[in-house]
């Protein structure tokens, strides 16, 4: 089997200990730059309002990724079963995250973002640069990703 | 040096061969996943218009990734010169794309779409539905985006 080996390239430090599932809104979190890098890699980063940051959910155990079909929060009266793929759940094949954030400063190898939605000590594989011309304009989804996402970012 | 390993958990198949930089705006990829998986995986996806890839840019030489700073298409006349975290250009640490695609259609498990920047072969790392409380609402970006980007989805 084909794999692909990553290597953390900076680590997320904040307040939230725990991955509940909401209230993420309000969270900074630090993004330090492991010692391969210098401040050039931020150049010109400035001149963006957001970033894209890849992560991994690291505190995810093997044996709970799930490959099929699951229910939000298994919550069956308001959620129904979706698959994987049709998630963003942290319980999946690679255990990797994606969330646009605001760029709150930038110093030397330190980035603070607001509103990531990953715990302490998060391994991070990327930083990408928001762009307009990335962002889909018009998007539809189902009814019931309102309410799953009605405290998230609170 | 802490390492994360990933497997690929799809395949892209589609016409273009050689990773030039414009002109992804009307490539469809088809996306089969492998046989780890079956169509539970997508179950209710098709309830959503935009999927977001995750995917490895496989042809780059560790050689080739970029740690600090580059002139975007090496255009010196156009654009300043730029941290690897600043760009979203494929010579960077982990080699991961993020891009995301509308969905055109979900049979089994293969999943086709329309607008992903990523050539025939491509291993896929993840796939997640693009929800409207997932994107920012309202970003910034440095004006010389506009003509960097010009071509890229035509």
């Amino acid at each position: 089997m084909q794999t692909i080996t990553c290597t953390p390239i900076a680590f997320v430090s904040n307040t939230r200990l725990i991955p509940d599932d909401d209230y993420w809104g309000g969270i900074i979190s630090t993004i330090t730059l492991t010692d391969e890098f210098d401040q050039e890699a931020f150049l010109g980063l400035s001149g963006f309002s957001h970033v894209e940051i890849l992560f991994h959910f690291h505190q995810v155990a093997a044996a709970e990724i799930i490959l099929t079909a699951a229910i939000p929060r298994e919550q069956a009266d308001k959620y129904p079963r979706l698959g994987v793929f049709a998630q963003r759940k942290k319980l999946r094949p690679n255990r990797l995250g994606a969330t646009c954030c605001e760029i709150v400063k930038i110093e030397g190898t330190v980035l603070t973002v607001r509103g990531l939605d990953a715990i302490n000590g998060t391994p991070v594989l990327d930083i990408k640069p928001v762009l307009k011309q990335f962002l889909p304009e018009h998007i539809t989804q189902p009814p019931w990703v309102d309410e799953l996402m009605k405290d998230y970012w609170k």
